[in-house]
């Protein structure tokens, strides 16, 4: 009893800090939009329309790129800085809170994973959170820095020295936060360098690891040998490396002979960009091919790799790897005749199994739901719709061309996707949720059983 | 060890009819072809190319109903008995089947279920088998028989004694197992009694009952009061109405301005048409609005629909009511901080939820892999290539006008597709996995844990 209790009195504490992370996040939007609709904030020096300022303010903070005006052609450098500044607490901020959520959760609750940072900050007080803050600051301003010098060296040549690093710096930030907003101009993202190999490299390599989520990161700077690592680091690892590497080769052969994406580039342009194609719904959002000109397989693929997504406690969205690879190795289990879901020699609590489902199943729900609401009040085919909903929930920010012809309602419609994708489904019903919770009985029921499928 | 012995005897036991049924109905399938190939199977005496002769026989048996070439005009009456025979047989024979299969694998393995079968039937011996069969038939003639009747009364004013009753018999037949062959003409299905209430609630009816499963009939035919029913008919019958009164209440909303389907119509007819539309994708095949007209959003929800299906044991397909039934209470369960899926007051084991798990992933990979192989090889947008993908994955039958345009490439995947559909991805699998099951480890792993989400 004593056990219920307490176990009931963690259930309460855990969704405070959800609510506190949903309506600051929300406040930002609010406070981003307002400085957006400043006329110092547009390029022309009017005032931009309050819904769009919303909407770009949501789309950066969350993270995800989708945009209703072009970044680079509308906004004044004042504005886009606001927006780079939204992207970087979108993207900082929900690293830094989704990695303390994983401790506070991990070791209260459910997940007790065995992550780097869990020894390195088991002291868990207001020393401990600064210090972590501190870490994971320190961590993201080194990659992008990085990149940022990596990307000036081929915008410099272009663009001269003030322009060529602000883009190095403006990229690398949208790169590793998986932001995918651009300062091309006309909605180009990066068709411009398909063939660039530096950018191409650079930005994947930022997207990439900014998708990893900071314990992996962690455990990678740590620990040489890969042995060592969690299971958590090695599944994330794992899964990413066969998401790209599937996408990767079917996006090229699918796309070799469409004389509109692959079929022009060279051979080292048709890898770069098969290679950008799987990297980029993990979940970046820029583009070096034109989207609405790949094949319908291609887009449908795209639709699949955004539904996953990136790992947990990253910058990116999605179910996750680690939520689709548990259902495949249940899947597995159930085949093989195993009674339990195992990955690399460990047996995965039914508790978690559960979790997954319950967050595929609700992200699924929300992509269903979204793509109807869109195919009733906006004008489009339903691969756009789909391909809009999955976008918008997995913050990925890669769209056919609907979120530029989107009505009022469209956009608003999108910006709660990206809000409620961001902050993660699961966790949102969890709050709401919180009542139940609190006078849930403990009652054991019978065990019975039914027929399925 | 003993047990776990006996255990792994029973797993090879229990592949062995999986692999008989499979082959058996294949053998019915293939015997099915070489007679509708006959020249006096088509209405003009020639030879039907076999391709399409291979199509429909497993349409039939397959209980699908999608058809290359239009029933009521392409074959002569002797093909159009064939046809029916095939159907009987899919229908019937899977009815048996699945239910001797319920009992077999649910005495001895996985599942427990209390089915009112089983008290019936548990003197598993031949004269038990014999016993069963003659009471399913039993059960199936005399429902099929009153649907006859009531289709006669609306058939027979129209053409006449002779042709009313053949069209009765065919019709109820084709409904009750759930099999969509219609003998209208120029594939127009049901359109022309779309405002007529008998054939629109006897079709209905046959459709809903032949979908829940024998075990449920035999339940509601044995108990007056539902309080005594079994978990599993509960859930079954929850599910259904939930199913139906939610899809009906939606195709209302959605289509009720559409001047091409229910707009036209008046209020009786709207309402009947809606409740059909929601009704067949439960996995009759037949329509009586044209499908291509519908808006983008009702094709989706068709979509959906189809790929849930009908219910476990029964003449339909999809992932069945109880397995979404379960997942969505797994959801639930999890939101509600409850360590098991609860459902009518009984908890629901692991092993089952996982199977339900395993049931819905391999069939959504099976109707994405479908809908990517249509799409690359056929000419037609995502929307038809993703609801014929459903629709053959259901044994559905509703098409938006694939079937008709499909290259032999096409046949030959949307056939395979229905013949998977129809024995069970999952059934599948398990019989592939036999030999790992032979020779798999009883090693149990520690247990760890990884975040997801
Ligand atoms: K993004
Ligand atoms: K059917």
């Amino acid at each position: 009893m004593l056990f219920k209790e307490s176990e009931e009195g963690v259930k309460i504490y855990k969704l405070q800090p959800v609510q506190i992370l949903a309506l600051g996040f929300a406040g930002v939007i609010l406070l981003g939009a307002l400085i957006l609709k400043l006329p110092i904030s547009s390029a022309d020096g009017t005032s931009t329309p309050f819904i769009d300022c919303l909407f770009t303010a949501t789309s950066a903070v969350c993270v995800t790129g989708l945009v209703v005006v072009d970044t680079g052609t509308h906004w004044s450098t004042f504005g886009q800085f606001i927006i780079l500044l939204l992207i970087q607490i979108g993207g900082l901020g929900f690293m830094t809170f989704a990695t303390l959520f994983a401790i506070v959760l991990g070791r209260k609750i459910t997940l007790k994973e065995r992550l780097v940072m869990q020894e390195a900050f088991n002291a868990f007080n207001i020393q401990g959170i600064v210090k972590l803050a501190i870490y994971i600051m320190g961590i993201t301003f080194s990659i992008e820095g990085l990149g940022a010098i990596l990307l000036s060296t081929q915008f410099v040549p272009e663009f001269g020295w003030k322009r060529g690093i602000y883009y190095g710096v403006f990229h690398a930030i949208s790169s590793f936060c998986n932001a995918g907003f651009d300062l091309i101009g006309d909605f180009k993202s990066l068709t411009p360098y398909v063939e660039n190999p530096v950018i191409n490299l650079t930005v994947m390599g930022l997207v990439i690891v900014g998708g990893l989520g900071f314990g992996v990161i962690t455990e990678i700077i740590n620990h040489k040998n890969m042995k060592k690592f969690s299971l958590h680091s090695k599944v994330v690892l794992l899964t990413t490396a066969i998401l790209i590497a599937t996408g990767a080769v079917m996006f090229f052969v699918l796309e070799y002979n469409n004389p509109n994406t692959l079929g022009a580039l060279s051979f080292k342009g048709k890898i770069l960009s098969s290679l950008f194609a799987s990297v980029t719904p993990r979940t970046a959002g820029f583009n070096t091919i034109n989207l609405p000109d790949m094949t319908t397989s291609s887009k449908f693929l795209t639709i699949l790799l955004m539904f996953v997504g990136a790992s947990p406690g990253s910058t990116g969205g999605g179910i996750k790897t680690t939520t689709a690879m548990l259902i495949i190795m249940t899947v597995y289990a159930v085949i093989h005749g195993r009674e339990d879901t195992e990955m690399f020699n460990r047996r995965i609590p039914k508790e978690v199994v559960y979790r997954a489902i319950a967050i595929t199943f609700i992200s699924f729900m929300l992509v269903i739901g979204v793509t109807m609401v869109l195919s009733i009040t906006q004008s489009g085919d339903f691969m756009e719709f789909l391909y809009e909903a999955t976008s918008a929930f997995g913050t990925v920010g890669l769209s056919l061309g609907l979120t530029s012809t989107l009505t009022n309602i469209g956009k608003v419609v999108v910006m709660l996707t990206m809000y409620v994708g961001r902050v993660g489904p699961l966790t949102l019903a969890l709050a709401f949720a919180r009542k139940q919770l609190m006078t849930s009985k403990s009652v054991k029921y019978p065990e019975d059983r039914i027929l399925v499928g």
